[in-house]
């Protein structure tokens, strides 16, 4: 991609409508534009990041046996009736009117119309276990929308819903997804911590969030320090190893301020190991049993008579990653942010210093852009006359992590290679790829 | 993908309520579930064959330089206020009240939020071109919504739009857009003629339907059979070449029943050549000038003054296509589907002969789908105990290319293998997954 040609509004300055830096930081890169309160726009270089996030979701989904389907984002009320969720979800539920006057809505998450769609499909236990998931849009109507899309109205989400016969087969679909986050999250070089969590309107009694850490984050939170230390590296799809690796964190204490208790955590917790942060909420899931099946009369045949279905949900905010992975990586002193190369708008970025009465070095960038594209490597050129050090103002913000700065001194293959955050080098063009390309690993 | 353990809801006959052959093809392979009056769920076989589409779709678009953005479902009335169309798009617009009480709406299409965020981002003429386009979820709210997802109120559409400086430029813009709907839609392996059209509620006076031959298309077309014969291989995306190809179109009378003239069509076309059947719109694309950028303000800096931009509006049905090219393919009377390779839900379906009392025609059958899936081949393999022939009844309908058969006669590597309406063979697998790559290309 040329910068001339791209569709990459930036702003000069910290928009004053921001307040927390992801919001600024998405803004002022052009990444979003809000289109009315808590709704936004998508712009090409955001969307190239929400898109690569949504595949390494997809991809760990599809990797645990979850099987993708879409549902609509428009549902009957006559589901929600049915489950008894239609008047207790309030007003965050976009209440919609057709044009026929019936009672519709704009769907906040999808218990009840994937229970809707098992129970007229599957007849016999014997289909057991169903993973199944969509990413799709969700609308809550936050009464106070803020902080661009961490808190928005429409926003993109990855939620699972598993079926089973038993209780017991039910908490290991469940712990596949709990192993299928924390490798979600890892790939997004996130360190997400699972914690005991209360399951509020969507009901049940097993329930976790994933947590990340990060100064500007909602949650607070008290843990030991110690469970960063787990690893789920060597941890397989069955059931033992899945239940070893639940225990593994279980060891240490974890919550968010709801279920903070001081005298259990200095009890638990000795003293060099206790961390009091905040957080943000990545992912959630939870267990609930019967509880939507037993309302919407979801059974299969299993041992000679009707039994209700095992269910669970699992959420992953996909837009809110974006948001997320911001709040925990960017630096805002510095003004630099670093994608982590899987989710990068671009693996590298080239930066010619143009004098406009000679354009040696626009051509000397483009040979170095059409060998790159030529290798694979997703580059962008910053072809604008602007001068050199906004460019690279810019591109500290934009957060591609590799830059090559081409100026009158650049020799015939020596460059000025860095990678954000490190040292610049000159080296030559074979060496530079070869680093990028180790990277992408 | 074990056919136990998918999620395919196969239906044993034709579902009564559906009048149209796509209609009953997806209910009856599982492919969607209406959920309510017009809206429809996506289950895995449809989803797969619908990702495929798009994938096809995207990839057309981003050959001709359009960049993709995301732009939201719920958009707010004030723009469409600004463009005159709030009050002129009647009933079929979901209109929504949020929990403040201000007026939002389910997006049909997106003139108005596009031209939004251009105005606010774009301030010379230098950015231009700008080809932008988005594929997301529109909903109309029809009366009377039917024939399944063909017209149906909440649908999966690309929508594109271009922004230029003057006629000229941007006619190319819409010439590039011609060019890339006709290689979509040869990919899909659909022959679409593009059709001079009415503009509708979208305005303007250039537009053209892309419309393919179907007995159930809800469009009477009158044309000249030589239309087929034209050619856009060696069209190359500049100005000359995209306009010889128009030309090479326009020599030739096509038009649907709205532009009908009985005189000027016997005039024009020997009648050896004379067509008048039915067929089924897949893509549409406008020429509309200034008609937003005037209404909405969006100009740019061009030769000392504001100038407002020259659009162009480009849709194509990404759901519609699903069941359009249904209506194209499908065998009614044999009850085959073949879903063109490119798109299909899965490659080669393996279908064995399974008897209770003896597992070796599955174990066999487990072997080969083991070597097709480390082939990089998509394969399904029918693991349960139905019925041989009513699992090959099945397979016709779900519409995978190629069948492998596997019996009690099947030999050490010798194959029953059969590409849809072609006769069986008995080969080797090693054959046999030559004869699936070569397909693949």
């Amino acid at each position: 991609m040329l910068f001339s040609k791209s569709f990459i509004p930036i702003l000069k300055n910290n928009p004053s409508e921001a307040v927390i830096k992801s919001h600024k930081l998405m803004l002022r890169t052009g990444m979003i534009k809000q289109s009315s309160a808590g709704i936004y726009s998508w712009l090409p270089l955001g969307f190239k990041i929400m898109k690569k996030i949504e595949k390494i979701v997809r991809d760990e989904q599809d990797k645990i046996g979850a099987q993708e389907l879409l549902m609509p984002t428009i549902q009957s009320s006559e589901i929600w009736k049915e489950s008894g969720r239609y008047e207790d979800y309030g007003e965050e539920m976009l209440r919609i009117k057709d044009r026929q006057n019936r009672e519709m809505l704009y769907g906040p998450t999808n218990e009840e119309l994937i229970t809707d769609i098992f129970r007229t499909s599957v007849k016999s236990y014997k289909s057991l276990p169903q993973l199944l998931y969509h990413i799709q849009w969700k609308f809550r109507d936050e009464l106070r929308p803020r902080f661009g899309i961490m808190r928005c109205r429409e926003f993109y989400m990855k939620d699972a819903y598993s079926f089973d016969i038993t209780d017991d087969e039910a908490k290991f679909s469940y712990n596949k997804f709990f192993l299928s986050y924390l490798r979600t999250f890892k790939r997004l070089e996130l360190s997400a911590i699972p914690m005991a969590a209360d399951t509020g309107p969507i009901g049940g009694n097993l329930s976790h969030e994933f947590i990340i850490l990060a100064d500007t984050g909602e949650s607070k939170i008290y843990t030991d320090k110690r469970i960063f230390e787990v690893n789920s590296d060597n941890t397989k799809v069955n059931k033992e190893s899945l239940i070893d690796l639940r225990k593994d964190f279980e060891k240490y204490y974890a919550v968010t301020d709801e279920k903070y208790d001081k005298k259990i955590f200095e009890k638990e917790v000795p003293e060099e190991f206790r961390l009091k942060t905040k957080g943000i909420e990545v992912g959630h899931i939870f267990y609930f049993g019967d509880k939507y099946s037993q309302a919407m009369k979801a059974s299969v045949d299993y041992q000679g008579k009707k039994e209700f279905v095992r269910m669970g949900s699992y959420g992953v905010g996909v837009s809110r990653l974006v948001g997320a992975i911001i709040e925990a990586k960017y630096n805002e002193n510095d003004e630099i942010m670093k994608w982590p190369i899987s989710i990068a708008p671009y693996e590298c970025a080239i930066i010619p210093f143009i004098d406009k009465k000679n354009n040696t070095n626009l051509e000397k960038s483009k040979k170095v852009y059409d060998h790159l594209l030529k290798e694979g490597i997703e580059v962008i050129l910053d072809d604008t006359d602007e001068n050199f050090s906004s460019k690279i103002k810019k591109f500290n913000l934009i957060g591609i992590p590799f830059q090559i700065m081409i100026g009158n001194k650049t020799e015939e293959n020596s460059f000025e290679f860095k990678e954000l955050n490190e040292n610049t080098q000159n080296i030559s063009l074979e060496k530079i790829i070869k680093i990028i390309k180790n990277k992408k690993k």
